[in-house]
């Protein structure tokens, strides 16, 4: 069954006017014309200093799985809008693109391609609407993820949000986006059966209410459950009633039967200030083992504020304002065309002109490296290239700001990371499936390379995202020309 | 295909708890024991006057394919935590409770019962995170796209945001919900070939991007689509490029062959100053009838501000801020205990009291009943009844104030109509489907009943949510006992 939740036929969701290109293209002969598109973003959510990309693999099963069945070839024929030669061509239709990808759980940084598509129009332009939706969505949850587990200083973060999520998926995936970004496991059960996000969770307020007693719907817990007791305190009063209960509790069915208790959650109130005195309470019981864990539309300025006030909490349950980054919802990736393919097989670059600067695009077949500091392994910059070059490392680099060019900085003795990475070749996959709790470390360790000040929450500074001189040259070239 | 979109395996998409908390009741010998559960939200979006219900027909095909797989029961079983007798349950599980909804459509208000389940409390208590993300969800959604589409003052709104939807079903009931709530159609192809919701786009800028210049860019779109000839005019300059070569791509292609042009769409710039020259020029060249599109981040308050400036647009296409509500994010809709069946069949209320005073539930087995003066059929106010109470439309009947009691008002020449509706009975689906215009044509009748104050966007009325005096009665003493 769990199989059938991600094995959807998503073919048909894609915005409609991809199809009405689609059809103009083929009809105007431009069916093996070859083109180039980009996904890049602009803006980071949050005012922070990096994101953290996800939703690649998401994008490689839909990419797998692109075909147009009998049914999607009715409904387009009922739309009297497409061609008899392009229905049958969707018949026929064989995926046949080149893919690259920055993979999943690393910083990405605005202004540079996260994903890059090489095929035939129809194609590489019908793909726009899944690429975005897939690569925005959870990019935009593990970013927020990694801020809050950031946040918790060391303490475990758990994925609450499932109820307040936007539509099936933005629990089920965004669960998974949220482990990436860091959070320690969801309580959404069917992440754990499909990606092996641990699913936790022990008790709502209903439990408790459900008894006649807090005490009584205490013991019942602690007698099914004497190795993972945790036990909601805050259904009455917290510091009169549920933290006594609950300490009654251990005394009388966890300790003598040579258990000891796992925690208490505080959900409501001044959790800041309950969890100091709950912590005392457990402690003078002898209790110093029993964790605190607090929930309660929790992010990451109010986990920031209660560590700093002193707040006695070791893990934090995180709803609504992770699953759907409330604070800032969307997450603006756009999919532009970069270049046409002549036939001689040279690049015709294309850009986009807009009177707002940061709307321009960057043209050409690009690649995007990452330069790290041999001696410290921090990430100095990242520099967009046209796709065949390389960079020396054996050489000294001259960054440049390529709004400020006369902002120059040469660097020496580092590594040079090329980091989009090929999906897809010739319509075959050859994403090399990881392991998610892979994908985890790898986004804890590579966000261990950027410098602090790139990872603060109030004006970060901002990483150097560079063109290289060739691929400046081109741009500046075309801005100049400007002859539309 | 698209039977295969929405015919998921949904059911482990449910909090851990909730599983942990069926076993526990499970041993508890609470396996038959009624409960009545009660989903409400505290708060409106926006701080509007109202919502709009939406999502009840994703929650009616959950609960009809409620089952536990041999997976399922599998992957349950490697968690160490449950019984046998209980995975047993699961594997012959078969739901059986009665379920009541607000039918979509409907406004709906904080502190009244959106959805009641009643049904033994292991099943009644499992369901609880899919009733709450599915009317979440959708009922966000719904409410926003209502918002929008008044401000647009009977203009058409598209929703085109499906790239930055947070997931899958975030743009695909996304689009049904902005539907429901008034939207005239999508760009999200998948949601018109499964729920009929208008699916409509004609060109990216890609498309013009391709081509040599953007004169033949035109020429070939309204080659292809003489018919529905919508020009994207802003890739280059709106009024020095973009809308000169509509013109003359409308009067050479279209024109010659005794085709009208359908519009052109402005998606950059100030587009309150560019539509109202863009008229001017299409005017002057003959075209009064060449509707002009808008979109570009829109919501309603950029919107209501474009019509007050004057702006001459005829429509609009609403993408990010529409598909992820991203002013308020989040529908903080919550799912209490508010009962337990007593052996002789009578009902012990429950109740959840809090330090927070909006926090504190309502106790009992309820009805909502929505009194339209029959005068005007405007909404006068919601009453919450006991659920056997019938409102007697002969009688003039009292509302009272539930916060401020002495505030009370008599209301004579009334309907009074009950608003929740039973759409399962003992687990049987008895929801009859409705047609998705006819949900969406209910809506925009029942939001024509809200007196003006409830429904403008600052200030708002708050409409009268009030208890009867039976069900005030009950609550009051249970507060007054508060013997916990």
């Amino acid at each position: 069954m769990s199989k059938m939740f991600s094995q959807r036929e998503l073919t048909m969701l894609t915005d409609f006017y991809e199809i009405t290109m689609a059809n103009g293209y083929f009809l105007e002969g431009f069916k093996d014309t070859i083109c180039y598109f980009d996904m890049f973003f602009r803006k980071l959510p949050d005012n922070g200093g990096f994101a953290i990309m996800a939703g690649v693999e998401q994008l490689v099963e839909y990419l797998k799985n692109l075909h147009f069945s009998t049914e999607d070839i009715e409904y387009l024929s009922g739309r009297h809008m497409f061609s008899g030669e392009f229905l049958e061509y969707l018949r026929n239709f064989k995926f046949s693109c080149d893919v690259w990808t920055i993979p999943e759980g690393t910083p990405i940084f605005p202004g540079e391609p996260v994903v890059t598509v090489r095929g035939p129009v129809i194609q590489a332009q019908f793909i726009e609407t899944m690429v975005l939706l897939c690569i925005n969505h959870q990019s935009l949850i593990a970013t927020k993820s990694n801020r809050i587990v950031r946040a918790a200083q060391g303490r475990a973060v758990m994925e609450f949000g499932s109820r307040r999520a936007q539509g099936f998926d933005g629990a089920v995936y965004g669960a998974r986006a949220a482990y990436i970004g860091g959070c320690a496991g969801t309580a959404c059960t069917i992440s754990d059966q499909l990606f092996g996000v641990p699913a936790l969770g022990t008790m709502a307020h209903s439990w408790v209410q459900l008894f006649d007693s807090e005490y009584e719907a205490f013991k019942a817990y602690a007698k099914a459950y004497p190795n993972n007791c945790v036990l909601l305190v805050d259904t009455y009063n917290v510091l009169k009633s549920g933290v006594p209960n609950a300490i009654k509790v251990f005394n009388e069915v966890l300790v003598p039967n040579g258990y000891r208790p796992t925690g208490i959650r505080i959900d409501s109130g001044d959790i800041t200030y309950l969890s100091r005195k709950a912590r005392k309470l457990l402690d003078d019981a002898g209790f110093e083992d029993c964790q605190i864990c607090a929930s309660n539309s929790l992010d990451e300025y109010i986990i920031r504020d209660m560590l700093i006030q002193g707040a006695k909490v070791d893990s934090f349950g995180v709803g609504e304002r992770l699953i759907t980054s409330s604070s800032e919802p969307v997450f603006g990736g756009v999919y532009k065309l970069v270049g046409v393919e002549n036939p001689d097989g040279t690049v015709k670059p294309k850009i986009k002109i807009s009177e707002n600067v940061v709307k321009i695009t960057t043209p050409c077949f690009k690649n995007v490296w990452r330069l790290f500091d041999k001696e410290t392994d921090k990430a100095i910059a990242d520099v967009v290239t046209m796709h065949d070059e390389v960079i020396d490392e054996e050489q000294p680099y001259v960054l440049f700001d390529p709004n400020h060019t006369w902002k120059r900085k040469t660097v020496e003795n580092f590594h040079a990371v090329p980091l989009l990475t090929q999906i897809f070749k010739n319509g075959e996959c050859v994403y090399t499936p990881r392991a998610l709790n892979a994908i985890k470390a790898y986004c804890a360790a590579q966000v261990d390379t950027l410098w602090e000040e790139v990872t603060r929450f109030e004006n970060p500074h901002s990483y150097y995202v560079d063109l290289s001189q060739k691929l400046w040259d081109e741009k500046n070239r075309m801005l100049s020309e400007k002859n539309y």
